[in-house]
């Protein structure tokens, strides 16, 4: 089935180049696939001019008006009606394209998306979620930063969509969900996660709630998808890249370290290949908005052509799983359980 | 200058035996050291035995009443008076001791402390601290889990406690000090950062504030001290020793994969084992309570020996550098400048 993706040609360090790329790789992989991509003209036709096969699957549209990335959000917002950007996220609107992919400016993509497609039935405030790898299976972690502030059922919400998508798009039978806490004692934590684990108990629908976890136990595996409000979650998946890339950083400074250690890595380099593409952020590269009416997905500004076709990646999974739908069916079998609903009213 | 610290010889997973072995470490490197312990004979008096340096320097207080590691804190708080790790914190208050160290229950000791040391003037809540490393230095984050909720004069007090520590005790000249956050941006965050901001900047003693931090920037040495709340403190600590684990996990089965890794291993030995002595968790081992009228320093459950002497050399800095008495020099002239002092009446 042709899938059609609209592709901010503008957005990123190194865009057009990245989102051409980046398209090319995941065209190989999915020949279904089809591009709307909004971008300047004369910077993207030479970029098309070496991929035939990408070229013949690319409507170009020109768009030279662009989101900065460092751009006040607000002001993109309102002012960037004729971005890539905002061309990208008005296609998946129309139903010209199925899903847009942006590699620009987080806070004007979100802003844009939630003004052009509003959120879904059921769910207050879309979410930004991401897969981390952990020492197990990936693990889906919501909210990365959309939401400063969060009531319990905001992160009700994060928790049905986060357990929708482990179960449809990562496959996992029974996704465990829990709550990022600072312990796992009932007590623990303030009064909207002891809220939320209460809500997210009482509302079992599939979901099978494990309860609170602690930061270390995210990267252990523990649970199948974290809920925690957008600050904490923000905070939590860049400290935990940060400390990556100390290590990565730190291997590469001890296997220079003087013949003996230069000898080792020589020996070692095939086992120690496997560990580097084990983390290699690029395979975790695509960060979803979920809870909109549409698909969007965020890609890492600084990411390359590889990181780049695995946002295209996840933008196309997220579609033909028919997430949202799911979303959907979820919130409103939620909806009926619950009398007063929409649950909120007892707030 | 003789130094008597006060020891909970029950607390931690492999108490007393760690403890005893970790004070009598500490001993061989700093001579001055005394010890006043708390805990059960039948069980202490065997592990001394074996040690006749440091029996000598040991004051043994029979006490078979101990804190669970599971207990409930405002529980142990109430019934615990006659606790190895209580009567080591009482020591501290009487003056028979200048510091205590236990490696039980954090909650339970921070209550105790709380409640039997009060907080130092212009204190209103002890927090949490430790020094993590860095791409560069060591760097000292705080709150790490005593406050959950915290107000802007609680964020302010951390970051005045924390730039005496970094500049008495690690010995930086000028230590940069940093609200962390979910961006750099001075709009961004929630309105207690914000405030705490304006806060930090405008009470300009010593305090070299360098504004808002993201997570990654703690792990690349951005700052000399990073001020949080307690929830987001945890999670990020958690999550970067998570990290780190998983690292060190994979690189285990990165080198027992083959005969070839295997061997690569044996030729970079040497450097590799400078890798992991320099992100050693034992290095970093012990917690501090800042803020209390006295030096009371945390070590992790299930450290060993080496990670035990080292919080028995954290609470030795402590109290060698005279920490409390700048802190308390620093808020005295926090309030001088500001007339309406303390800066709480404004709230």
């Amino acid at each position: 089935m042709t899938l059609v993706i609209a592709l901010d040609g503008m957005g990123g360090d190194a865009a057009p180049r990245i989102v051409i790329e980046g398209a090319g790789m995941a065209l190989r992989e999915q020949p279904d696939l089809r591009f709307l991509m909004f971008g300047d003209r004369e910077r993207i036709d030479p970029l098309l001019a070496v991929d035939a096969t990408l070229a013949g699957r690319v409507e170009l549209v020109h768009t030279p008006d662009f989101v900065a990335s460092d751009a006040k959000p607000s002001q993109a917002v309102r002012q960037g009606r004729n971005t890539s950007m905002r061309l990208a996220v008005d296609a998946v609107k129309s139903g010209a394209a199925a899903a847009a992919i942006s590699a620009g400016n987080t806070g004007a993509l979100m802003g844009m998306a939630t003004l052009v497609l509003r959120t879904l039935p059921g769910i207050d405030r879309p979410a930004i979620a991401a897969t981390l790898p952990t020492r197990k299976k990936p693990v889906i972690v919501l909210d990365l930063g959309a939401n400063v502030v969060c009531t319990d059922d905001n992160l009700l919400q994060f928790g049905v969509m986060g357990e929708v998508f482990s179960r449809v798009v990562l496959g996992v039978a029974k996704p465990r969900v829990a709550l990022l806490n600072i312990g796992t004692e009932e007590l623990k934590g303030d009064d909207v996660v002891r809220q939320a684990a209460a809500r997210l108990k009482d509302a079992s629908l599939h979901i099978d709630f494990i309860g609170f976890i602690e930061g270390h136990d995210v990267t252990d595996g523990v649970a199948d998808v974290v809920v925690t409000d957008g600050f904490t979650g923000n905070v939590a998946l860049k400290i935990a890249e940060g400390t990556a890339g100390m290590f990565t950083a730190a291997m590469r400074e001890t296997f220079s370290d003087g013949w003996r250690a230069k000898l080792g890595y020589l020996v070692s380099r095939p086992a120690l290949r496997k560990l580097r593409d084990r983390f290699d952020p690029r395979r975790y590269n695509g960060a979803m908005f979920l809870g909109l009416n549409g698909v969007v997905v965020k890609s890492h500004g600084g990411t390359d052509a590889i990181g780049f076709a695995n946002a295209v990646r996840v933008a196309a999974d997220l579609v033909r799983r028919r997430t949202n739908e799911r979303i959907i069916e979820e919130m409103a079998e939620l909806a009926a359980r619950r009398p007063q609903a929409p649950a909120r009213a007892a707030s």
